[in-house]
């Protein structure tokens, strides 16, 4: 029988064998409604705002993981890694269902519901109520929570965890090419085939490892990695809409606790979302991107002037600006912060709700920032006569480099920005 | 001051200056809520479901057209055209706005609304609600009327109109190119530097011509979007994803009909389509893929058997199953509807809204298939001592090889796919 | 021990094991004498002076065959075909060599030599002083004679030597790809892992087909073959070049039948040649770009003004200009070579080594025009349901349009270039 | 007239208009001797041992530097920088020009020929000999001595002169993304089109400098230089290839000053070399890489046994070995190389020509390592609000994290490995 194909922009075709057992039992997961679902929630959350072609879905990405997962195993039994199939099928599963707790828009939502997606991932496989959770159970009773463990990372083989979800994993090889090729920027390119080949195992440890011949190209990975977080994923007008969503819940929240947010669809997942009420796993996967969409546009009618106006703005894309105040002290922040509350309230805007903080912030490498979580490093050879392993930073200098950073920016309506600039320049002379 | 900057997939760069007026009145379009509704609707459609990456939006395509556009006038001016600054404009602007009128999932919907995508870009373009027409009434009172003649084909000069809509538009360039990269097939490339560059006027008559030295290059254009038709567009599951979406909104619509619809929000724009009353523009562009896809979830739970299962087995992906019959005879597709119907019918499904019909065609290049439409042929010099003009399928033997063509497939339910294929394998042995 | 890797332009990394034996006989071939040769000898000839580019090598050809092989013999393999191991080795060995027998600039010096390069492949396989037939001969003291064989099309399976050389070959797979790339065109790009996911083999006769999902590619690749020739091979620029160094050579040869050639290095491979003695497989194997280049550059100063006139204009690309004479009968070809010729006389240049003519000519698709050969026919599955073997052409209306075509150009000197114009548009204007 | 154009693997198409002056003395230095030869100087000198596709010519390149020049100086003129025509002639020229004095195999031969190749480019232009001289001073008699001080650097306005040489100018724009392509490795890929657009000229001091926005691009640039660096141009292979050419001709030159080379071309300019006699700028311009591979392969049968084994190792690709002793003490290193010689010595080769020193390094980024020389550092703005100027590494910790380096490494035959390894893990140990 001829092989199930799905055609990828990223990796152009990831093939899947009908009549392989475990192939098998990925096609089922991938076409279980919880994996379909992903089709409906956006990989990048709101990044459109800002590229207009990171329109791709958490499915495409979730294949590709899989898709990565495969290679790298792949490579590694090609250089002598004994793996047995089943831990083999572990491995790939997680790859393909890591992103299922994902909500609307990826990560925005969960500051809404305030539940990492990590948890509702866990969750969701538990659950019997799940056809993800009844297909991996039919299989093997213990798997779904086999792949719990292995995706918190308590797993043997540790390489099989490392892959699933470490700084040098299989999630970040396929979102760094897919969402570089999407957003239309070059900087998520490396060389994806040389770490692969570069992968091993240490005996002693069971740890992943990465050959001398790889080190170059995993430096160039994780400069990667930087460089789209700095101008991608932080992007100033994706972080202002992303924020300007999260103040429209939270207003909505506010308004339905008042009693006072008309539209609403009684006992949907959305109006337990907005009163605050727990989800169980099916009604949190009843969510996606349209739901939260569609509700934004009805709320363009809402009476309660901020919310409507708030919804107006997002879908017109009128966003909110973004001023990087990270160079300014505290004392600084809060003049500025009143300047701009003083412009709003001449517009008759309310500051809580138009003036919003973005704080983002990455650690590019944990390495040397995170020396107690062993699992966590990036474990590479050096030299090749009798080569020792090392922590990647004490051996690139231009890893060692790469420190942490945060950032904070104010973001408030145009009406407030010629008074925003002329405070931030008057505080910034001085 | 710094020029505005859209970074995308296909071209990297799209720029637009900030202190140039037609730049500026450009400007002012794309941030129109008219154009930014394009976000919100998927160039290809239902396309996702066979290609996972192709989530693309009209409004990266259109600001594709119009950078296309700006790339066609540019090298024709080079080559010594002379365009006045205002038709230079016209032109651009045509090519960003030449969508506006698509709904939902882009053509899909076209079939449920029973109105061209064309008709009501014209109608949004004309009427004085819209703020795109408003933007173009300051610049220019007759602006809007002059565009849309201009997409009409009803403009001077006549290469103006055709580098808008024709065989050989700014339309096509971007769209094999985005398409293709979208979802992960190669066959949409083809050299559009080289074509843009071989493109000229003919003195006589104002049309578009192409030098002979872009002969090869457009007939490559040909066949690659000849190949996207083939292998994409008419992809059977994509297309057995339209049909159902189509055969679910028949369904909804009569329930609707029967007073028997439980979920819709009265007066809304959804509630009038299917209430089959007339939409006027601003209602046309409330719009978007969210809203249907938001009715396709609610319908799962609707009390009508039919319209719950349809809705459900769309939003899982458990598409119908595809047949061409293209190579059966009228009296043998019969037959075979009559198989398949009975096995609907076992099943407890209603032939009328479970078996659908697919015809799908496209005349790849139209040259000798309409000599009385002389704008849409494409005209070639051939020879470099005394150049004559030709058509096309005249000079090159491949193209006069593309011939029009048509596809018939039955789609239908896993239910009764062993029933419809061996009633086909009996007739096609006969 | 880490398998060895090349990094390679199109396919990315190319990777052998050290550790399993066919690899490492395909190892040592490539380290062979012979194949390294072949990073001395330009892939594509003299394109480089149409395309700057197109500098790329017949070794980096080579290991891409060999490569695009693995490919297909893999997806043969997961698809269900039986394939012994020292098949799979010959087939692999024999795409690695296939080019062994090019001379310098490919196929330049096959007119000047006068025999196939594929005949040189075949004495350079069987002849026991390479190192190349000794590897072979190690390995298993029949393996030259069965390459030669299978190069030549005896061979069973014949699905085997059909990959090998056919209308859909490895070599072809990649040189599209590599050509394309160099070429900084698009025409060569078509979707190989696409048409090798859908290559199976007739039971019935063994032969190679194509599966009905296939079939849209495989008219691609051919599109993609046609376009290459019309736009790259036979690229006006390109054929100068290559006329004017045949012309060059037979002014050599003459000159040194006449004692009257100056620059020699006496009983080397390249003076055999001048004076068109047999070179031995191994004097054969001596010749690279650089000595004809090198020869070249001493030719500037010989006494003869034609020789040294031609080498000079070769090597700073003053090339002779082309006319496409395709279009005139015979008796006005004489009329213009005449007028040619005299304008020659004029500058006091001898036609006879001034005014070379150009004939070039492909069959992009043999099926129709040689239906006694059935192995260089395309077969394919046509249907779904009852699919049978056809002929593409029969299948593909758009193949079948695929015609044989012959271009006709003169050549000459700038210095002949009004008057020919004028000739030419005399005679095409009666 | 229609333009010239040049397909190109990097560009796709660069265009010079037959009407506009500038174009037209740039088309004519083009076509002068001393630009063709370029094509027959491969731009990465023997990396082609180490990367198959590494073939491409210093000529692609020049042509990649005037069009990369080109479009940095329109974006410079879109966002207002006044430019005078004559001086936007000049920094094209001079971008075509730059590497007119590369000797065989670019930067191989300096060492041979212990002269810059930035000299010979000097003495090009400023001799009359030259037909680029002549082409130059016709069109204005200074413009010789004008590119020649460009290329020094002494040039007004500065940025110009900083867009020719500097850490940030067109030749390493063109270069990272044409060796990138052309290896096969994604390395030195980075966001040209967004640097070109953040690029700005500072009105106090006339200097390049770089806006907020371009600055994570200019970051992302310099990294791919630097991994370009570790992974191509310090490749292991490609530099022991290197060391043997330079072995080679050290040990011809020996032998010739001893009256005991055989093969040589008596007044040819490689003679002239081979006995250290001065070259005249048209001497020196008739070499190329033919010269050279055609003298190695003269060599091989030279009665010096030395020559000739180095001449079939360097032919057939038998490379030394190479060891890195960077983390060895000097007396370390002494010790290995008496353990490698002995070893050599067993083996009958001499340790004067078949032991070489690598001594490979490069500052990745001069500015805290050059303070005084200003005009080669990289200035961006910082802030967006009162953009303050800096020094890029002062706002960039990851640019401050690129330091220089330095790599030893011993290279030797493949007869001493085993002797070497031993040794060196010895040494490693203590």
């Amino acid at each position: 029988m001829a092989p199930r194909r799905y055609s990828d922009p990223v990796h152009r075709i990831i093939t899947l064998d009908r009549e392989e057992p475990s192939d098998r039992l990925l096609m089922a997961l991938i076409d279980a409604p919880e994996v379909q679902r992903l089709r409906r929630i956006r990989q990048l959350g709101l990044a459109f705002v800002a590229f207009q072609g990171a329109e791709h879905s958490r499915f495409a990405h979730s294949l590709g993981v899989m898709h990565t997962m495969t290679l790298a195993l792949d490579a590694l039994q090609r250089s002598g890694v004994a793996l047995e199939a089943e831990v083999r099928l572990c491995a790939r599963a997680a790859a393909l269902l890591h992103d299922l707790g994902h909500g609307p828009f990826s990560h925005v939502m969960e500051k809404v519901l305030g539940q990492r997606h990590e948890d509702w991932t866990a969750r969701i496989l538990l659950s019997p109520e799940t056809a993800v959770h009844r297909i991996l159970a039919a299989h093997e009773p213990t798997l779904p929570e086999r792949l719990a463990h292995l995706m918190a990372g308590a797993f043997q083989p540790r390489f099989v965890a490392q892959l699933v979800a470490s700084q040098l994993d299989c999630d970040r090889f396929d979102y760094l090419l897919r969402d570089s090729l999407m957003t239309g920027v070059s900087y998520g390119c490396y060389d994806l085939p040389w770490i692969l080949n570069a992968l091993a195992v240490d005996a002693a440890t069971g740890q992943l490892i990465v050959r001398a011949r790889g080190v170059l190209a995993v430096e160039e990975y994780l400069f990667a990695r930087y460089h789209m977080f700095r101008r991608v994923y932080f992007h100033h007008a994706l972080r202002a809409a992303e924020n300007m969503l999260v103040a429209m819940f939270r207003r909505a929240v506010a308004l339905a606790a008042a009693g006072s947010l008309v539209f609403r669809l009684p006992e949907s997942a959305m109006d337990k979302l907005l009163t605050t009420r727990p989800l169980t796993p099916l009604e949190y996967l009843s969510l996606d991107d349209a739901d939260v969409l569609f509700h934004i546009k009805q709320w363009q009618r809402e009476p309660d002037p901020t919310l409507s106006d708030l919804a107006r703005r997002f879908l017109e894309r009128r966003l909110f600006k973004s001023l990087d105040v990270s160079d300014l002290a505290p004392e600084q922040r809060a003049d500025l912060r009143a300047a701009i509350a003083d412009a709003l309230l001449a517009h008759g805007l309310a500051p809580e709700c138009y003036l919003l903080e973005d704080d983002a912030g990455d650690v590019p490498y944990f390495g040397p920032y995170a020396p107690d979580a062993p699992d966590r490093r990036i474990v590479v050879e050096e030299g090749r006569a009798n080569p020792r392993l090392r922590e990647i930073s004490e051996v690139s200098a231009a890893v060692a480099g790469l420190r942490p950073y945060r950032l904070h920016r104010l973001c408030f309506p145009e009406e407030a920005r010629a008074a925003a600039q002329q405070a931030h320049q008057r505080l910034a002379q001085t």
